[in-house]
């Protein structure tokens, strides 16, 4: 799911990009699926108990006070400082602080269907609403972004805020004390999806099907076994496919040379782009082109 | 656009949350429609001169190198250190180091429906794709964060990653020479809009008409007249209408005292809330949840 490994290497010979490159490729975690509404920062008084109340989306603590106990649905967790702890959407929430304690803490309200998946696998569900990070307050990054996030001082427009709140998750899942791996219902479709988004990114570089396997973590065969499969076809003709997609798209629009257009589709050389692309369309490149032109 | 005012208050009695609390509303960037593909570094040796090239996705590259000139299209553009240039899709891209230069740069890959928008705040288009910092290298938090998500020897999820990138784009709104005003195609639905994202987010919290026009920055009385001529209702309509949608949804599946039901849609008294769901469904909430109820 995360980060394949750096790149740092002498482009070969008519590759499109400088001599020496890093390159990481991203990988979707649905995170388009996940919003910040509010964030800030609350504290309340030694004995104080709040009246009950729900929320509609999912609300993150991390807790800087003195702690209490929060009732949740019908359970009751006691809170300590340092402690993350969700508030689920529909759950009915009762708070006190404890006997003289003075409660406290940093909260962001999120809403998507990305949340409880990622929440999940930091071990964070409505059944175990709440968790102890392995890594102190003082040390926790998580903590720590928490804090720039809700302070009053600081003015962040949404780009900014939202990113902040990612990092934030990011981090829980890696001070959790037990990460829990990605369910995967169906591990088929898991690794075919990786697969696709891995050529649909890297296809201007010189990809072969050994880095989509070694990207997915699988034995080459057993990946195009997965892959005809799943698509009926192998994954070099899902790569040429691609690359001839976007080959036309440069067709229609641009008055790019064929050159320039092999190379930013994989092709270093002008000749097997050409020949690729009589095989898939019957026809030379300037030859589709000439029929398709949009501007 | 940005973030609403931190309230810092002593909530009233009755209201849900502690009795300190800061606050921040966080508006909608359309961020969801913005991914990043991939990113890293680059360096060029002394007058190398790479071959013309395509972009299906937008690029956008700091420059940490000595410079050299880049051809977008049919212009070419003289690239120096601290500069910030924007690849833009189906664009040839011609670039060399000046004479006796060594080039480099950081570069992000980025997809979705926001990215013209963002840039174009920012006053980077594909007529003008290139832009100097009103903020030097060595104090951009733009360049810092650059250098961090592009840090060979670190390594981050997807989540940390995207919310990095999200916050270069907030950084490069702020460390731009001529911020430009977004454009709104449709004024009165612009405020409309950020009406209801204001009102789905606050109205469990004691909100009135008057912080709705004064998040937008409008008269109340103006914002009330586009707000009935869009919706067919008032504001005050809206936001009663959303606390009864959110009360029913509570009322459906929670098992939670009809009080805390009222106070998480922003009625501190029961019977306030008791009256205006009477008056909007014609029966108390107990009677609807009864004839309602799904668990």
């Amino acid at each position: 799911m995360s980060v394949s490994p750096p790149r740092r290497r002498r482009q070969k010979q008519g590759e499109i990009f400088m001599s020496e490159i890093t390159n990481r490729f991203c990988d979707s975690t649905g995170y388009a699926e996940l919003s910040l509404k509010q964030y800030g920062r609350f504290t309340g008084d030694a004995d104080e108990t709040l009246l009950p109340f729900l929320t509609e989306n999912t609300i993150v603590v991390y807790v800087t006070g003195e702690g209490g106990s929060v009732k949740l649905g019908a359970s009751v967790h006691t809170i300590e400082p340092g402690m993350v702890v969700v508030l689920f959407p529909g759950q009915c929430v009762n708070c006190s602080a404890l006997a003289g304690g003075k409660s406290g803490g940093m909260w962001m309200e999120l809403s998507g269907d990305a949340v409880p998946a990622v929440l999940q696998r930091a071990g964070l569900t409505p059944q175990k609403p709440t968790l102890m990070p392995t890594v102190p307050a003082e040390q926790s990054e998580a903590a720590a972004l928490f804090a720039s996030l809700t302070d009053p001082a600081q003015e962040y427009g949404p780009l900014c805020a939202t990113g902040k709140a990612m990092q934030i998750l990011d981090c829980l899942l890696r001070e959790t004390p037990r990460p829990v791996q990605p369910k995967v219902a169906n591990l088929q479709r898991y690794y075919v999806d990786k697969s696709i988004r891995f050529i649909e990114t890297k296809y201007p570089q010189d990809i072969s099907v050994e880095d989509v396997a070694e990207y997915c973590g699988l034995n080459r065969s057993y990946l195009g076994k997965l892959f005809r499969d799943a698509t009926g076809m192998t994954t070099q003709e899902y790569l040429i496919r691609h690359r001839m997609k976007i080959a036309c798209s440069y067709l229609e629009r641009a008055a790019a040379p064929i050159a320039a257009i092999a190379r930013s589709v994989g092709y270093p050389n002008q000749l097997h782009f050409s020949r690729a692309f009589h095989k898939v369309f019957g026809i030379p490149p300037r030859e589709w082109q000439k029929r398709n032109r949009k501007v």
